[in-house]
């Protein structure tokens, strides 16, 4: 094994291929080799706005204030890797070449964040350290692509479980992409019956229908706001903000209907006008939903392994690490992908 | 009985007393003497920033857009009264000369409300028109003052049933006005160990603590929600803007620990600027709290009447209406008082 690595290095705002060198694990770690990891909202996110999102990581202390915004920040927090060896004290029930997925997180590490902030790895790297506490086997029958959608479908699971939705509630999953999807399939399997699925382009609202949405629409067309308060009647409705453009909050407080609740997936670093005087008047509740408990996590992996989720169609390209750049710049861009995933072990494509 | 009265008038931000044609009780409807009424925050905010909360008004639809900005609002919402006479359609239970207080509505002119918007009366008037359906007879135990008081009880009770707090949860009372106190009030009711008050006048904190806080503090010079955190430990905050200062509501969302709760009573009808990455990485909940169920405005006047609530530390002043103007303008100033009635029937002070 060589002491260096192929790995996608965030730095500036610009995605690079780079060659750095191998980590290492240290007590209660686990050096694993990265099989699949999904692109996410958030990489794009961290990406777009580096500056934005470092000095927010400073202001409430999670990085040190002398990091520079030309820090090296290692993504890829969605991923399904294999064993390759322990740190000290650690326990070792896993065999050498287990496949594994993990929150990620490095409990390790006071909590340090896997893929999302300078000073850790990630796993769009060849390489990377995972919390041996955290780790979960992947059972035989999961695919390794399937394995790595277990982090987003724990984010739509845990966003559900803390909206307090109620059978008979109408749920709003405003956007489509993959965490719009995971949270339609947390609804669909909670048995929220009217699910109104929004999102512009038509494959995403198909890919919606296939997971449990119940009617979908299209909101350049249409307001899909009234299109739910009509469908619940006396009942409340349950707004998911799965999109991620915070302009577009004060509009759903505005059309939300007496007594809704707002429920913000969206990562928003930017300053946000709104008018609360709409969320007054009609006694909102907004909550916030970023994380998710593990036992969502393990709940999540369970499912794929019991073949409850329809994830297949959330899966839309995979490229190997040489391709990887140009596909996280084209996703930077508009475009119909819902959940690419990068194979960095792989030098093609 | 003349057919005119006096009665205080809001008309593009000045606050007037006139002379005013009697009101006629509709069907379904009472008309009632107006014994006591407080000045409520709501009021003041309606006078100081009227174009703002009558366009609010049209945007929402509960008043037509040919309204001019000087249409006249006769306010007045927190009343105790004297039944007079009842119009058609009324089953009269309760006999001419009852001591009444209601929720503020008229469910007979499709909801409207009383004393906060053109077309309805107020109780800062001789006379107004109540609900039937809504008039809830005094007991004879019950002063008319404390009866006023009914009304901003239940906003208080209301909003610490919306916030879900549990027991163990720490309850933090950001402003010790009379919602602030109404909220000490029902979180001590509702058995809650620990409720900071936080108040910049000392006599409010002294009246916080009589009401049952559990200790207070001086926001201007320590850091209450710090204090609040510290108290809860492994416990939930949940945090009470009994302000109304729209500009705060940012700091308590940066300042606010993980998992609290942010229970908004004020009215912020001017846009805010918040930065919501802070309640995300938070997981943050916050619920707008405006009105109250019947139920909890009965049970506020049954506490009032079984003695549980300390309320008379709250009243701070009265008035007859030939002072009532120069008292409503000295609160729209800085000043001292919790609540003050105005007595429309008193022509002196």
């Amino acid at each position: 094994m060589s002491n260096t690595m192929n790995a996608l290095v965030m730095r500036d705002g610009d995605v690079l291929l780079e060659s750095v060198a191998l980590p290492s694990p240290g007590p209660g770690e686990i050096l694993v080799k990265s099989l699949a990891c999904g692109i996410c909202g958030s990489d794009l996110h961290i990406t777009r706005h580096s500056d934005e999102v470092l000095s927010f990581y400073k202001k409430i202390g999670i990085i040190s204030d002398d990091i520079g915004t030309d820090c090296s920040v290692m993504l890829g927090h969605e991923y399904c890797a294999e064993i390759v060896s322990y740190g000290e004290d650690t326990e070792r029930k896993l065999p050498v070449g287990t496949r594994v997925t993990s929150v990620p997180v490095l409990t390790t590490r006071e909590g340090a964040g896997i893929g999302v902030m300078p000073g850790t790895g990630g796993a769009y790297s060849e390489y990377f350290i995972i919390d041996e506490q955290l780790a979960l086997p992947v059972p035989d029958s999961v695919p390794t692509l399937a394995a790595a959608l277990t982090e987003p479908l724990a984010v739509g699971l845990h966003a559900v479980n803390r909206s307090n939705i109620r059978l008979g509630d109408v749920a709003l999953v405003a956007g489509c992409g993959a965490i719009g999807l995971a949270v339609i399939s947390a609804l669909h399997a909670r048995g929220i019956k009217t699910i109104v699925a929004s999102d512009p382009q038509p494959h995403k609202r198909d890919v919606a229908m296939s997971m449990g949405a119940s009617q979908v629409i299209d909101p350049t067309e249409s307001d899909e706001v009234a299109l739910a308060t009509q469908l619940a009647g006396d009942n409340r409705v349950i707004i998911f903000e799965c999109i991620g453009i915070h302009q577009l909050i004060g509009t759903f407080i505005e059309r939300a209907p007496v007594k809704s609740a707002l429920v913000i997936t969206g990562i928003h670093t930017a300053d946000i006008q709104v008018n609360y005087a709409y969320a007054t008047v009609k006694e909102m509740d907004i909550h916030f939903s970023y994380y998710y408990e593990p036992e969502e996590f393990a709940e999540c992996l369970q499912a794929i392994a019991d073949d409850t989720i329809n994830w297949q169609p959330m899966l839309t390209g995979t490229t190997g690490i040489k391709g990887a750049v140009s596909m996280f710049n084209s996703l930077l861009a508009p475009n119909d992908h819902i959940k690419v995933m990068i194979e960095p072990w792989r030098l093609d494509g």
